[in-house]
């Protein structure tokens, strides 16, 4: 069953607020086996809002509208869709009294423009009675199209709770089975994976797509096939096969992150973290801190972006600092000795580099960074020079952390 | 005058990246004076991109395609495009000789895949002789089409030092002038933005548009003229009325950051800033470290996730943690006040809070957070109930934390 994705205001086509809700609605249709033929990103002009609705509607099986739904005054969606459409739009009296009791509990004003949003399109069923979100379904054509917010979570809740569950009805007994792997990859380009994987010889069904998210790059393994007793064993066989060729330079799976990968292996080796960073000002530890439960394994630690904290909050010795200055091997050591000495965690790892744009020298330039990692038993000094803007260092930096980590637990998981 | 842009990749109507270059494109675009009718994202299918090229070509002035250009097996853009414009690709000699001459300096393999990036369609102009980096110019229907490829920094890089300055030749004294201006917000709610705005009766010829970009809103002026003196100076009226009207809650406007407004204040007031973290792990660091330059106000900081470092790191009493607990207004307060201590900032910031999803009470939910601040004179705790997503919870708190500080040197600044 194929579909078609329309985004609509002036925010979006001026790029001044970047489209995140048609990507999200992409990937659960995907995901439940739906596939989207394009995806369309409309301003608030009423009659291309219409002309865009009306050919989606001819091509394909059901539309799913996002944004220009509420109550200011640049929300054109309803009137643009009652308009090409020619649905008048009448007032669903439920949702007007929804809006209504809600109005009285906190003004007294007699008329509000969130009466506006209780006015849809003829024959259209409204997907939630909540006062303040606008949701919409209409059947057309005999196909359905429906109208979301294009506030990210309203519209992200309506499309789980409302229509998917719809469109499965809609669609019983049609659609094909499909199967998608991500494998995501960190420290091999993009170039040498795709040489790699072409001399794997995959069943030709499996479609193949590389995806560089800097600094990450990601490898998809699609199949999509109506049969699907054969279909999963072919591709259990190929996901094995990219398994092998890749390593790991594998760091997870489709909705894994690293930082979240590396709080699982710490949190399976009972060990805990502290994180000393200088040029990354924080970043390692926010990655870390996003995953939820990342409390059982990671302590915290230092953010030593001036010379002052390093020497008081990480004890590096003044003169180190004086002769190698911050960005060294030298200092990247102390840091992180530093750094586990005083949090008492078992692994530390210590980031010392220039992010740029400025700062840089011959014998150091933009990107040279040194992370440093200390354990009870051993300490390390690993050397890169990153290339790109101030953010894409941060990030490689950051990760590349993550990573030295990551690969460390594998390695001592290995040899226990 | 008018284009469309025309984005290509299954991993985009699968919704597993996002597409962050259409939004950039059409951001410099607007900028420059152009206005975008359409976004399209299509999936690598040959003839539904040559159908919707045909069909943006015939609406609008000039058309730019990103992706699918690159040397892997799922790049169809350029057989797609030969296909639909009747147009067969033939190898552009100059590219070719520069790949060959690149690949001899690295490999010694006598036929390479990315020898394809040199077959163009006829009639095309490369945009580079970069070995690396595809993009190149047709004209067609006597409308300018740009091909560039889809990995954002090389389509950024692009669209900048070809793409602009090749439209503006084409266009040379066709298009509106257009004046547009982002007023970026914290603390105040859209509904009431809008309620304040609609109450200045700006004039109408300006449009408003409101944009909530978690956990800000913004609110853009926009207005496009022929007459360029009359224009000018009725857009900064209406400025002026709408900054008026919003005061302090404007933190600043169009490319600013509320990190980056923060150490410039900070900067001004000659003041060096250091922040204690628990439940935002780092987010505050970063933000501020992601503008460059924050070095000279923003010294670092401790990540205090666990208690422990709370006590070690910031001299935090263990009787105050284990009466009053980790999340209070005592521990902020100490928090603040032993950071500063501590580094020999100016001002302290220290967070602490219950980011979710677990770890809520009756008596402290989800969402409680208190943020604490200490300067040479003085230190308050500010007391939050935050709701949202776990990440939702740490960005509105890292930021809420900047605004505090921002405001407090507003402050400092108008009683001197």
């Amino acid at each position: 069953m194929l579909g078609e994705i329309i985004a609509i205001g002036n925010e979006l086509t001026s790029g001044r607020i970047a489209n995140t809700t048609s990507g999200f609605a992409a990937r659960h249709l995907f995901a439940s086996g739906y596939e989207i033929h394009a995806m369309h990103t409309i301003g608030d002009a009423p009659n291309l809002i219409g002309e865009v609705l009306k050919a989606a509607i001819h091509r394909v099986d059901f539309v799913i509208v996002t944004g220009g739904l509420g109550a200011t005054d640049d929300d054109l969606t309803t009137e643009a869709v009652a308009c090409a459409l020619e649905r008048p739009t009448i007032p669903n009296l439920e949702l007007l009294s929804q809006i209504r009791s809600h109005l009285d509990a906190i003004s007294a004003s007699p008329v509000s423009p969130l009466e506006k949003l209780a006015w849809l399109p003829q024959g259209a069923e409204a997907l939630t009675l909540q006062a303040r979100i606008s949701g919409y379904q209409l059947v057309h054509a005999g196909k359905p199209i429906f109208f979301l917010p294009g506030v990210p979570h309203q519209m992200e809740s309506l499309l789980i709770d409302q229509v998917l569950p719809r469109l499965a009805l809609w669609n019983q007994g049609r659609h094909l089975v499909s199967f998608q792997r991500i494998f995501k990859t960190l420290g091999m380009e993009e170039a040498a994976i795709n040489d790699l994987m072409s001399r794997l010889n995959l069943d030709r069904r499996i479609d193949i797509g590389y995806y560089p998210v800097f600094p990450e790059v990601h490898v998809s393994l699609t199949l999509r096939s109506p049969v699907a007793a054969e279909a999963a064993s072919l591709f259990a066989t190929a996901c094995r096969s990219v398994q092998v060729a890749l390593g790991d330079f594998i760091y997870g799976q489709d909705d894994d992150s690293l930082a979240g990968v590396t709080c699982h292996l710490l949190e399976a080796a009972g060990l805990r973290l502290a994180t000393a960073e200088s040029c990354t000002g924080g970043l390692i530890g926010h990655l870390l801190t996003q995953v939820p439960g990342s409390s059982h394994s990671y302590l915290g630690g230092v953010i030593a972006y001036a010379n002052g904290i390093k020497i008081r909050s990480l004890g590096v010795e003044e003169t180190l600092l004086a002769v190698h200055g911050a960005v060294s091997p030298e200092v990247a050591e102390a840091m992180a000795r530093g750094m586990r000495h005083k949090s008492g965690a078992d692994i530390a790892v210590s980031v010392t580099g220039i992010a740029g744009p400025d700062g840089g020298t011959m014998a150091k330039p933009v990107g040279t960074v040194f992370i440093g990692m200390a354990t009870e038993n051993m300490s390390a000094v690993h050397p890169f020079y990153f290339s790109g803007s101030r953010q894409q260092i941060q990030e490689i930096t950051a990760k590349t952390a993550l990573d030295l980590i990551r690969r460390y637990l594998l390695q001592q998981g290995r040899a226990e």
